[in-house]
C-alpha cells in the first residue's frame, strides 16, 4: 500500500492507494466519526461496488443514496436529494458521508457534506482514474450551474481518501482514457521527468498494469497534495492545476454536460493551451506535437467538437472563476513541463487559436 | 457610533451601530474588495432602503437582486436566483455581496457568498431588530429544507456588519417585538444584570428610544461576539444561543414557515424551556412568571399556537442540529440568567411540558 498525506495542519488527511482496499476495514474505520454512515453513489457504480462498500462499513449504522449517473446531475437539485435522504434518516451532525464513485459523486457528496447542518465529515472512495488522480484530493467540492461549471461550491477537505485500484478494472476504456488527460496534465504543469516517464509507459498504463497504475496515481496525488498544501484556496499556485480547464469547461458547457467527458474536454483544452502558448513563442511546434502524440496514445481527442463556434467558446470562457476585474487569466505553458497563470497573452492570438481549432474540426 | 469587533484572528470584523450609517460611505467602503458589488434585498425592504444603499456604494459597479420577502423563500431555489443573477452579470470571485434586510436575507445572502465560486466576500446591513442583535453577527448562514430549518448552510463570516438603527423606524410593531425575544434571550443565557436592565427599560425600548436601542443592540452584539470568538463552530458554548430555538424551530416548521415570526416562536420556546427547567426544580415558578411577564411587555406570544399537537412538536424537535447519537440535547435554564446545554432532562417531563402547553393553548 502507498500512503501519502495532504498536509493542512489540523485538517491534514491521508490518501491510501492499493488493490483490495475495499476489503480492509481496519484502514478506514478510524476515519468514521460516530455511528451514522451514509454512502452516496450512482446507479452505475452501485451494482459494482455498493455491496463491498456496505460490508466495509458494516459495523456502523449505514444507509445509502443512489443518484443517477452523469455530469448532467451535478446540480443543486441532486444535492437536495442527498439532503432529503439525510433528513429522512434523521442523520445528525456526526454522520459521515462516503462518496463512492467518480468526480461527479465526489464533488457533489463533498459539497453536501460541507453544507449539511453547516458541515459533517466525509470520506472519498474514488472509483475512476480521473477522480483518483485529481478531484478526490484537495477539497474542491461543488455543483454546476446552467451558466457555468463548478460555480457553486466550497473548499472542504475529506477525512481520508481510499483508492482501491481494483475499481479501475470495471472502468470503461473511454473513461480510463479521460483520466489519463489529468495524469498528463501533472507532467505538463511542473514535471517534465514525469511527462517523459508517461511517454515510456503509456502502453502499460492503458493496458491497466497494476504496478504502473499505482506508481502513476501516487505520483499525481503527491503532486496535487504538495500544491494544495501550499495554496489550499487557490490564491495563486493552485490555479496551475486548471491547465486546459478554462478551454475545457467552455467546451463542456457548450456541448452540454455529459456529451463530452471532462477528461476529454481537458485534453482538447490542453492542446489549445499548448497551441496558444506556441503562438507566443513559448513552446515549439515540436513540443505541441509531442503533447498531441502522448494524448493520442491514451486514445484522447485532440480536436474541438464540430458543433461549436470560436465565438461561443470565447464567450463561455469569460465566466471562468479565474476572471479578475473583467480580465480572463489563462493557464498556459512557458515551456514543456512548466505552466504559468497569466493575463499577458494576446487576445487576438486566442481568437486565432480558437478559429483555427474550429476550422480543423470542420475539416476533420 | 458604537463599534465592536468579533475577534476571529484573520477573519475578525467590525460591527458599527449608529443612526444615519447608511449615509456614511467612508465607514463601509474599505470593506469592499474590488469593483463589483451586488446588493441582495427583498421586495419589502427595497422600496425603503435600496436607493440609499445604492448611493452608499455608488463608486462601485453595483447591481441588485430583489427577492420575495419571507421565511418561506429561504430555500435552495431562492439561492439559485442569486447565482443566476451573479452569473448573468458575470460577477467574478472579487464581487462583494451586500445583504440588505432581515435575518432571511442575511442568512441566504451569506450562504450564497459562501458558495459562489467557492466563496466571495459579503457585508451585512441588517434592517430588523432580530437580525441586528442576532443573525447578522457570527457567520451562521444557510437556508431551510422542507424537513428542517437552517439544515443547509455554512459557517461564513462577513467583512463587516453595518447597523443603522434608523431602519428600525419603518419596522412593523410585530417584527420589533419579535426582535426583543432574542434580546431577552441574552439576558436569560448568562446575563442576569441585562435581564434586569430590560425589566427597567422595556417601555422605552418598545417605544424605539434611540439611545436605549443602541445600548441594547450593542450589548447583545458584544455578548454574541464574545461567544462566537470563543466557539465559532458551535462545539460547545455557542449552542447556548439556541435557548428556545429547538422548541421554536419545531413550532415554525409545524405551522409552516412564515406563519409565525421566528422571534415569536423563540419567545414561546423560551417559555417552554423555562417551564421544563422548572419541572426539574432548576427554576422557581416565580422565575418562570418573571420571564413570561417581560416577554409580554414586549408584546410577545407566550403560548403555543392552537394548531399543533404535543406529539407533532416532539417529533419535529428530533431533527434538531443538536441531536447527537439519537439523543436530543436541549438548552435549558439552571437558574435565571444561566443557560446550560444538556441531555440530562427527563423525557417524560418534556412530554408533560408540551402537553400542558398544548392544553393551555386550547383553553386560551
Amino acid at each position: 500500500m502507498k500512503t501519502l498525506t495532504v498536509e493542512l495542519g489540523q485538517r491534514s488527511y491521508p490518501i491510501a492507494i492499493a488493490p483490495h482496499l475495499l476489503q480492509q476495514r481496519a484502514w478506514v474505520t478510524p476515519y468514521v466519526r460516530a455511528q451514522q454512515v451514509c454512502i452516496v453513489t450512482n446507479d452505475t457504480v452501485a451494482p459494482l461496488y455498493l455491496a463491498q462498500t456496505r460490508a466495509l462499513f458494516a459495523q456502523f449504522n449505514c444507509s445509502e443514496v443512489i443518484l443517477p449517473d452523469g455530469e448532467a446531475y451535478k446540480t443543486l437539485e441532486t444535492l437536495n436529494l442527498i439532503f432529503d435522504h439525510l433528513l429522512q434518516q434523521r442523520c445528525d451532525r456526526q454522520v459521515t458521508l462516503v462518496a463512492l464513485g467518480g468526480g461527479v459523486i465526489g464533488d457533489t457528496t463533498g459539497f453536501a457534506a460541507a453544507c449539511y447542518q453547516r458541515g459533517v465529515p466525509f470520506i472519498q472512495i474514488p472509483t475512476t482514474l480521473l477522480s483518483q488522480v485529481d478531484s478526490s484530493v484537495g477539497g474542491k467540492t461543488g455543483v454546476n450551474h446552467a451558466l457555468g461549471k463548478n460555480m457553486i461550491g466550497a473548499f472542504y477537505q475529506p477525512q481520508c481518501v481510499l483508492i482501491d485500484i481494483n475499481t479501475l478494472n470495471t472502468l470503461p476504456d473511454q473513461e480510463l482514457s479521460a483520466g489519463f488527460a489529468e495524469v498528463v496534465k501533472y507532467g505538463l504543469i511542473n514535471d517534465l521527468a514525469f511527462f517523459e516517464w508517461l511517454e515510456q509507459h503509456a502502453e502499460a498504463l492503458i493496458k491497466r498494469d497494476p504496478d504502473r497504475l499505482i506508481e502513476a496515481i501516487a505520483h499525481c496525488c503527491q503532486n496535487k497534495a504538495d500544491i494544495v498544501a501550499a495554496d489550499e484556496q487557490e490564491s495563486g499556485l493552485r490555479a496551475l492545476l486548471n491547465l486546459g480547464h478554462t478551454f475545457g469547461h467552455a467546451i463542456e458547457t457548450g456541448v452540454g454536460y455529459g456529451v463530452c467527458l471532462h477528461g476529454e474536454a481537458v485534453a482538447i483544452g490542453m492542446v489549445l493551451a499548448a497551441k496558444l502558448s506556441a503562438r507566443h513563442g513559448w513552446l515549439s511546434a515540436d513540443d505541441v506535437q509531442r503533447i498531441i502524440r502522448l494524448l493520442k496514445r491514451f486514445h484522447l481527442p485532440v480536436t474541438l467538437p464540430k458543433t461549436l463556434t470560436a465565438q461561443q467558446i470565447y464567450e463561455l470562457m469569460q465566466v471562468d472563476k479565474k476572471v479578475k476585474a473583467g480580465q480572463l487569466r489563462l493557464v498556459l505553458l512557458s515551456a514543456l513541463g512548466q505552466a504559468i497563470i497569466t493575463k499577458d497573452y494576446d487576445p487576438h492570438y486566442l481568437q486565432l487559436t480558437l478559429e483555427e481549432g474550429c476550422a480543423e474540426a470542420m475539416s476533420a
